[in-house]
Parts: C-alpha cells; structure tokens; sequence
C-alpha cells in the first residue's frame, strides 16, 4: 500500500477502503507519513467528502491509533456524554452527579476550554486541590466505588487524531463533516464507553452555526454509533446564548453547585436532565426518558446529585467545603455590574464573541500554553426576549483589573442587541437524532 | 495576508489575486510557508482549478522567485524551445544549429532526462569533454559570439517552482492543468527567451496521453504567454512511437549528426523544421513558416546547420571529432539484433515502456542521482503501419551485458504489437495553437 495510490483515489472521487484508511491513519499516529502527504489527503476529503462507511472507519482506525481505556471492570452499561463545546455549558458538572446517583456509572473523559469555548476539566481544577490527571487504574477503580470520575484524556489516546487535528487547524481543512465526526467519536470510543449521548450545538457561539449543520453532524456521529454496534443518541441544542448564567471556571462550578443544591433552574438544568435522561435510557436503567427525568428530578431533590458531586471532589482529592459554601471557590480582584443604558428586549447574541470577551480575561485560552485565572468570568441573568429597563443589570463581571473589566464590558456590550419591539424566545432544543431517525422538536 | 485565508479561499472555489498568488509562491521558493500548506492548497487547486489569470499570475510569480535570465545583451529576438518530453525526440540538437544558422540566436537552457523521458543535457554530455555548465555571462556570450549555446538551469532559476513540482509529485497533484502549464512557463521566462515556440506532445509516451488533454495544456501556455505579453506557439505533435529512430543518449547524438549531414531524413527531421519554422516566424526572421521551412532547409543542404553543431560543441570544450566520425562516440560492451518473429503491420508501440525499457539499460534515470551509460540504448528501424517479415530487424540493442539485452529485448517486444492487418500510420502533428486560435493539421 502506498499513500501516493490513496491521496489519488481520494482526489478522484473514490471511496478509499478499510485497509486504506487504517494504513494512513497509523501512519499520522505514529508519524510515518509526512504532514504533506496527510494535509493533500485532508484537502482531498474536505472536497471530496467520505461516505459513512469510510466515516466509520477513520474513527475505528485513529481509535486504535492509540491506547483503548478497558472499562469492563465496571459492573453496568457506561454512558458517555460529549458536547461539541459552548459558552456557559456546565451540564457535565450537573449530570455525571445527577445520573450517578441514579446508579448508572460515569466514567467520563473530558477535555480542556480552547478559543470561546470553555472545558470541564479546567472547571473542576477551579476547586482547591482537586486532580483530573489520574491513572486509568485509578479511574476505574474509582467509578466501580462511588459511580463516577472525571479526568483528562491520557496523551495516547488516539495520537492519529492529534496530528489530523492539528493539521486541519493549518490547514483550511476543519470545517469537513467526516473529519469532525470521525475526530470526535475516535475519542470517545477510545475512551471506552459502551453507548454515547452527544450534545450537538447550534447558533452563533456553536461549532455548528445553521441548524442544518448541527442535524449533518449529528446524523454522522449517530452513524458512526450504528457502524460501530455502539448505541449513541444525539441532542441537537442551542448555543445561541450561553446555556448558564454563569461564564467563567470557578463562576461555572458555583452555578452547578445552585442547581444541584436546588437554589437555581433554567436551561442549564434542562438541558442537563434532558441529555441526563437519555444517558439512563441507553444505559438501560429507564425504558423511556420520561421515566428516567423522573428519577433524576428525583435525585436533585433529594439532594442525592449534590452529595455525589462532593463525593467526587473528595476522591479526586479536591476541598468540599466548597459544595457548602460557594464563596470559598476562587474570588475576583474586582466586580462590577453593568447596566443596561436604555429600555428594550434583549435580541441576538454573539455568543462567540461572549466566549471570546471571558477568554480574554482570563477565563479561557487563545493558545493551548496560555495559565488560567479561575476567579475571572461574568454573570449574565438576561436572556434573549428578557425586557429591560434602563439600569437593569446586564452583566456582572469578575475580573482581575479595571483595565480587564473596561474592555469586557464594552465587548459584552457590543455583543448583545437590544431590540425595541418583543423578541420570541429561541428553542432550548430542537431535535434528538438515534438510529431510529430524528424527532424534531420545533 | 495568511496562508490559511488563501488556502480557504481556494478551498471554497474563489480566484486568488495576484498579490495572493506571489504571497505563497515567494513563500515556496524562500521556504518561509510549511509543506503541508502547500499541499494543502496544491490539492484545493487540483480540485477547483485556477483561471486563465491565476495560471499566469503563479508563473510570473514562480518567475520572479529566483534570478530572471538577462539575455539582452544578445541582440535580436531570443526565442526559445521547450517539448514536454518524449522518447528519441533529438529536436533540440537538430533544431537549433539550423536556427542558428539562419540568423536567429538560440539561447537554450535545456533539462535533463527523468522517468521514461531523455533530456538534451544528458545528450550533450555523451560528447566528450563537453560541458553544460556554463556561467550565464559565457552563455550570454557564446550566443553572441556563434549565435547558439546550450546550458543546464541555474540552481536560482524559479525556486518556487522547484519547491511546488517536487511537492506536486508526493501528493498526487501533478495531475493539473493550471499547474503543469504554470510550472513549464515559468521555467521558460525565467530562462529569459522574448518568444518561445512548444512542443506539446501526445500519445503512448507523452504527458499529456490524449489529444484533448495536450490541447488544453496547448491552449493554457499560449494564453499565459498572452497574458505576459510574449509571443507563444504551440505545436501538438505526435508521441505515439519514439520521435526519431534513435532511443539512447550516444544513440540519439549519432541521429541529429546523422540528420544534420543530410544522411538520414524521417519524422524526427520534420518535426525540427516545423518547430523550427515557427522559431523563424516568431523571430521575425521571415513572414510565413513555408519561407522559414525554406531557409532551414537551405541551411542543412549547404552543411551550415552541422558546421554550428562543430562550433557549439567546441565552444562548450567538446571534441568535435566525432561530428565527422561518429563512431568516436562512446560504444557500448554489447549489440544485439532483434528480429520479428511473425510476419504483420507495426500496431501500437506503448512509448512509455519503450522508454523505460532504454532506462533500465542505463540510458535514463528512475531517481536523479542515478549516473548515466551513455553507450546504451536501442535503435527502431521500424515505424507504426510498416510490414514486417520473420527475420525482419526489429531493433538494435546497444547494451552493457547480455542480462541488460535480454531484459530489453523482452520489454520491447511486450511493448510493440504485430497486427495481421494493414495498420494506419498516425499523423506526425496535430495542430498548431497560437494567441489567434487553433489550426488543425489532422
């Protein structure tokens, strides 16, 4: 086999076969084939596209790139839940607790924030002492004992993906349904799970900007899931504002803690007992979701979802006190509130650019070296087709420095439209996509 | 400007500015752009295709990546040559001492064999003693001083050529229109000719195999030499069997002395004068190719074409003995006579494989650095529709060992077929394309 003969056939038009594909995919992984040859390949696939059989088998072969995490120490069915990566979207903090307390495992691996979007395990690091970085032994040792854990994905898990991943960035060649498909259910088969929830996000602070786009994807992963004999559902929600109200690690951790305390609801914890529920249902531990947000409201107001979350920061070495009492969670040089300037409807939101003004504080990363500041972020209580007043509060911002809240308010400011006339509020979610085909929503 | 807007822009089917086109060329030619962005772009412009304005903006800007030829100097018009490659085609060493013995300076910079294809430098070095290394100030003044001089590229001449061609053949992208015609042109401007006259071949041993494709690839560098405002023609001839009879560097050194001194006529002699006519024209040395045809032909009647031979190979230091005897040319170990086995009509020859076959002997190169037997090689008496009778000769191989002959002779005999019936001979041209059109001999 040679990768002149699969670049050629690719760039025809041609489906490339199972041995072709697994050929390249070793290749990038262990660095044989050099990035010119893979980055013409990319090109190739980015015009020419891939069917789901090829779909399917570019996410088998960089899952076997690498080392595969072998969770059947686990009693149960282990259910993944993955987002494609939003602004304010804390649901892991609020359903891994909440669907664990419901008995059904969750071994989860997560990933850290890059550019607008923000990553639980930075979230979790927000919290005095607590590690993600643990051994696989260690992890599943600690799922088999209190249910759930959260950490970070090793460094040999799926390397040809890595190196796909970080060429296509350079190369013009992300935005390609099999490439972003493919890359994201290597990982998440890598990781071991036996089914998979995917929270597919659409609107302006979403990977996916058209609902069309989100439905593509979707479609794909849900395929790739059928191909693989692994059950997968997928939730196509909106990101057209943040999902919480709260942006920013140590803010997030503090907003999880209030829903799970039973002091806060809204969309964070709708959509978090949405995608909870088809986590049980795949897991075989309800037969419909019905049932299952029953037994998940259930465990939120027990506070049996709460007690989990302390119980995994305490395992993960980290201070619970915080769980008690939010205030000990990292705080701000300063905050300060903004306030609207004149009376109207919130309109739009340039979610990205949200992500983007809380990134630039402090919160996120521009580039993957960049350190964090867990204190910084914003509170933002309004939501699109809110009516304000004039000196309502828009936005409450922690930042480190005047300087710093100067430049996030005008950014957050420039980012938000108010409206004169009434603005309909969007949908929350708008289709779930399973092997059966799509229920729309709306 | 960014190396991935370019490549997105390219990606999504758009035409690059100019500016955009000299931004990555300069890049490939200094190295200041990774490989795997170029690959990248290479495949999104094999795919998308370039316009007629691209194509000439990437070889203005190959041109000007390195040092520009500065043939002013000589004076008179400089028109140039350049054959896309083929098997036994000596043009260049009969063409050029006609041209320049009918007044018109032939400053000739020429390349060397690769794959199944000869190359004139290599030719030129049978000679003993004679050099293609020549500073472009003593090749400026050799022209000017005997009217023709011929010489290997600079190591500077279009360095972003070189960088994309060798990509190009590692990615699979060697296969496009707009890059094949750009890379050619750019290599002719930058060898600084006013006019340049192309031989774009077809057939079993061409490029370009079809008729269709070589008139596209015609048509592509006529119009890039539109655009940069120098007078292109560009004759599509045929390479269905070799050109001469001749197939071996010493061999084929023999044919153009042999042409040139009135012994030998044939396919390859026609194909020099029309070449060369179309020189003439393009020089402004006469009105119409049927005078210049006329002057040529005065040319080599009255030995002034052999006498410019003599003087250019004494110029370049080569013993020009052998232009009266060629028999001081190098001879190889062995010679062998082929002889048909059958009775029936030359079919098809596969031109490539003939070729290879001359390759193998030692006569080419499968990789650049490999070294040159210029003794070996073959003569083909026989043309496509001839009749041949057993014991008929087929061939002469001129080889090392009897293992070179007998493995030569095997892959000449697959690479001919005998037909039991009368075969058509095929057209030696096609047609001639020019800024006024297209005029078809056939």
């Amino acid at each position: 086999m040679n990768m002149i003969d699969i670049i050629t056939r690719k760039k025809l038009g041609q489906a490339l076969s199972a041995e072709e594909i697994r050929y390249f995919a070793q290749g990038a992984g262990d660095g044989s084939i050099p990035d010119y040859q893979l980055a013409a390949l990319l090109m190739a696939i980015r015009l020419n596209g891939m069917t789901p059989q090829e779909t399917t088998d570019l996410t088998l072969a960089m899952r076997d790139s690498g080392d595969v995490c072998d969770l059947s120490a686990i009693p149960g069915m282990k259910v993944d839940k993955h987002s494609t990566g939003g602004v304010g979207d804390t649901t892991t903090l609020v359903l891994a607790p909440l669907v664990a307390a419901c008995g059904v495992p969750v071994a989860k691996m997560s990933g850290r924030g890059l550019g607008h979007t923000g990553g639980t395990l930075d979230k979790l690091e927000s919290i005095k002492g607590l590690s993600v970085a643990i051994s696989e032994e260690d992890f599943v040792r600690q799922v088999s004992d209190i249910g759930v854990a959260v950490i970070g994905q090793t460094a040999s898990l799926a390397p040809a993906d890595k190196t796909l991943y970080a060429l296509r960035d350079v190369t013009a060649t992300v935005d390609s349904m099999p490439l972003i498909a493919s890359s994201i259910m290597s990982k998440k088969l890598a990781s071991g799970a036996d089914a998979i929830v995917l929270d597919v996000k659409t609107g302006s602070g979403a990977l996916m900007e058209t609902l069309e786009g989100a439905l593509d994807l979707a479609r794909a992963m849900v395929e790739i899931g059928t191909r693989s004999g692994k059950p997968v559902s997928a939730i196509v929600t909106s990101m057209s504002q943040p999902l919480g109200t709260h942006v920013g690690n140590a803010l997030e951790v503090k907003e999880a803690i209030d829903v799970l305390a039973g002091r806060v609801t809204g969309d964070l914890l709708e959509v978090a007992l949405l995608l909870g529920s088809h986590m049980l249902v795949l897991a075989g531990r309800t037969a419909t979701p019905e049932e299952a947000r029953k037994l998940l409201l259930e465990a939120l107001h027990s506070g049996a979802g709460l007690a989990k979350l302390k119980e995994l920061i305490t395992h993960q070495h980290g201070d619970p006190a915080c769980v008690d009492d939010v205030s000990l969670l990292p705080q701000p040089a300063l905050i300060r509130q903004v306030r609207a300037k004149r009376e109207g409807y919130i309109g739009q939101m340039d979610t990205t650019a949200l992500g983007l003004a809380a990134q630039a504080m402090g919160a996120g990363r521009a580039q993957k070296t960049d350190t964090l500041d867990y204190s910084v972020g914003f509170i933002l209580p309004v939501r699109i087709g809110d009516h304000v007043s004039p000196d309502d509060v828009l936005c409450t911002l922690y930042a480190r420095s005047t300087q710093d809240a100067d430049k996030a308010e005008a950014a957050i400011r420039a980012a938000i439209t108010i409206s004169d006339t009434p603005v309909e509020k969007p949908p929350l979610w708008y289709a779930i996509v399973t092997k059966d085909g799509i229920e729309h929503f709306v």
